[in-house]
């Protein structure tokens, strides 16, 4: 048995075939340049039919994670990075080229908590959450092996989560959490804070502040800059506030973080840790290990492999 | 067929017989007095047996629901007011009793939110919210029309959900959304208040500090007392920003309003909603209807009720 996963990001698309242990056949990665709507539709299609038709494998389901929301309903998807694609009938169209091997979509957030429970940090885990903080924050959530989608396909929209008061009208475009923590929000608050100190002379000024990122912005952290550490500090907090809500709620056995910021958060897990243990249920926050993504990058295409996996039975 | 709810609570046992479409065949309530340990578990079983015995019903399933943690794995359970149920043997001893009709146990919040979805607010509804609301503070969870438990048993313990910085001692022992918005925590917090403010005289003086109920609260604030409005508009803010964290984590369909609290907080559902809407996913907040419980006391054997239909099948 084959398993066909695809991953379409942003960006690129990537394709694995798997076994049924989650062992790597083969791979491949291809940019999308700037292919919109009904171009990134075909270049998916063209790209399963090419592996189906190398009869190198016997491909027996294939999964697909999209980034953004995945509408079972009606097998069509919204992704807010690609152009056209606010309802896009991705479902019908794989459908075409698969013909009788079945095809699952789901969400990125949702794959990632798959993936690492396939073959990643929460492997043999029933109730696991992947919080995912890159340019945004959202969280795959996992309860006892299914991935919750809510009544309407738009669980885990953690990114969203109230954190502290007062609220601000910063918070409407982006949620309190976004604001403070994503990758985004840590080189805003950065950004602001440097306006904000005119006598302020570190090494985030050696650039123009509008080219400011979240990676330079851990750079001068670990270089003991006030003003990075400042923001860090701030960010820390509210990964420990969101982690300790997730424990409280969903009582998991692990939780993984990972998306482009964890990357160099992984040294602050600890702190993190340390932080959410001060505000979470006291013996859940006992029962459950903080860690980071195992996958990295690869665990959208993990999840869709496994997404196949648990639909090919 | 006929199912026999069971709901205990900290000072009283009800039970109750329904038909498989909920309609209520038979009730009964029974104060525990001042009951502990096995006299409690004794009196759960001499009241299954009596029912049973009496041949009126043909009971196919029972149902029982349990102020504290129902531990599945081992059918025990943790009421943490009742003397001597630390980790109780409930399951066995009733099972003892029931013979082969099938025994299923949860707790209080669970059944709760069961008990909405079968014959309340809730009904019909697959993914559904119990925020129940009384000395602490609790949720019952149904996802896709099963409860959530967690990996072990106490999922739902929103009390603890981190909801402003910073961090104080203060929610050490009870967790920061309960400080601020359980019925004990709207009492203390005026009390705090009141020593705070030596030259507040409006009519909560009008009682020994200590004697002050959140109903006393909640009776002052109807007379428009300021110390009282101050307690109960944060209490609204938090009960706001607790739900719009359910929504963008859960998109639930509903969230219903229940325990002692709601009671008198009913008439600011509109507020509590409103600020939810500032905070929350914003699609996933118009996708959910806030509403009060319509079972009140009763949901719980409902609930029960509930527990023993899907489990008679």
């Amino acid at each position: 048995m084959a398993l066909l996963g695809i991953d379409l990001g942003g960006t690129k698309l990537a394709l694995a075939v798997f076994d049924e242990k989650g062992s790597l056949q083969y791979h491949n990665k291809i940019p999308l340049k700037d292919a919109t709507g009904k171009c990134v539709g075909n270049l998916i299609t063209d790209q399963i039919a090419k592996v189906l038709s190398t009869g190198n494998y016997s491909i027996s389901a294939v999964g697909i994670s999209v980034p953004g929301i995945y509408r079972k309903k009606t097998g069509t998807v919204w992704a807010p990075n690609i152009d056209g694609w606010n309802d896009y009938p991705l479902l019908q169209e794989v459908k075409e080229v698969c013909k009788e091997i079945p095809v699952v979509i789901d969400s990125d957030r949702a794959c990632y908590i798959l993936g690492e429970a396939w073959m990643g940090n929460a492997k043999g885990c029933r109730d696991a959450i992947f919080l995912a903080v890159g340019t945004g924050i959202g969280a795959g959530i996992m309860i006892d092996g299914k991935v919750l989608r809510g009544s309407n396909d738009i669980a885990g929209a953690i990114g969203w989560m109230a954190l502290t008061k007062p609220f601000s009208n910063d918070f409407i475009h982006c949620g309190c959490f976004e604001y403070f923590a994503s990758g985004e929000g840590i080189a805003n608050r950065t950004r602001q804070i440097i306006q904000d100190n005119k006598d302020y002379s570190g090494e985030l000024t050696a650039k123009a502040i509008h080219e400011i990122t979240s990676h330079d912005v851990f750079v001068a952290f670990e270089n003991h800059d006030w003003l990075a550490k400042k923001v860090i500090k701030t960010a820390v907090e509210c990964w420990g506030m969101a982690i300790a809500n997730l424990v409280s709620l969903f009582n998991p056995e692990k939780i993984i973080l990972g998306g482009g910021v964890f990357g160099p958060a992984i040294s602050l897990i600890p702190a993190i840790k340390k932080e959410a243990t001060k505000w979470a249920q006291p013996i859940s926050i006992t029962q459950v290990s903080v860690e980071p993504s195992a996958l990295g990058n690869d665990a959208g295409v993990y999840g869709a492999g496994f997404l196949a996996l648990k639909n090919s039975i």
